[in-house]
């Protein structure tokens, strides 16, 4: 039977191992994300462009037209064209 | 048949997507890190020490044992107990 | 006279004090940021808008205006408005 | 006089220029904190380890003390020497 230290050891290698399988999907998945904005990229599209449109569909039609709108407005106030 | 503008849009439009799947996967992965943390806390363990051993343990032992003793070094140097 | 170890570890200390001061500078600074950010806010300035006209405001009008020329053609084939 | 608009516009410009100032003099200090670890680094000392005693310098020493502790517990858990 464990003694109550080698039971804690245990349960602390479980927990350690568990997020070190997440961290290496989360690795695996990086990689690969970047692999297909490589691949957009030699397809002639603009992988920055890409990321910003990303950012745009995470938000509401309201929230980013008002965000758009706000932009113009100071643009226009600080001679941005 | 398409245009070219139209397939152009639809490629991008299946780059975008897949890129939006995988970050999709990777929040999801990430909450998944931060619940076994919790998990781990709950549990009595100390979270920021299960990070510093998950980083040590990527280490091979030489680099691991090489660095802590440039640490002691430096402590000492410093005169820090 | 100083042995050489007391002179490597004194050598350490005045790096590690160089550091410390240039972090300190920083986190002066970074908070200086927030409260003119801050005071922007409490003038009925959006923040968030007043970053990305400063990172526009970092590009040449040239770069700034074909990048913005592709997120409206990248908005179009997706059908953002 | 200036119309409200124009008060406006002006005042933006104020916070965004203090903001680009505030940019600009971080980044100098920034680049000088890493001309300050490129030197320490010349002189033979270790960037990273370095930068580990700045961050234990910022601890009180029950603190980490603890820490160090609870470390070395989970090492040896773990059987990492």
């Amino acid at each position: 039977m464990k003694t109550s230290g080698e039971a804690a050891a245990e349960r602390l290698r479980q927990f350690i191992e568990r997020v070190e399988r997440l961290d290496e999907e989360i690795r695996g998945l990086t990689d690969d994300r970047k692999d297909v904005l490589a691949e957009a990229k030699a397809n002639g599209f603009d992988a920055r462009t890409i990321k910003t449109i990303i950012r745009l569909r995470q938000l509401d039609d309201n929230a980013r037209q008002e965000a758009e709108a706000i932009l113009e407005t100071y643009k226009a106030a600080l001679g941005i064209e």
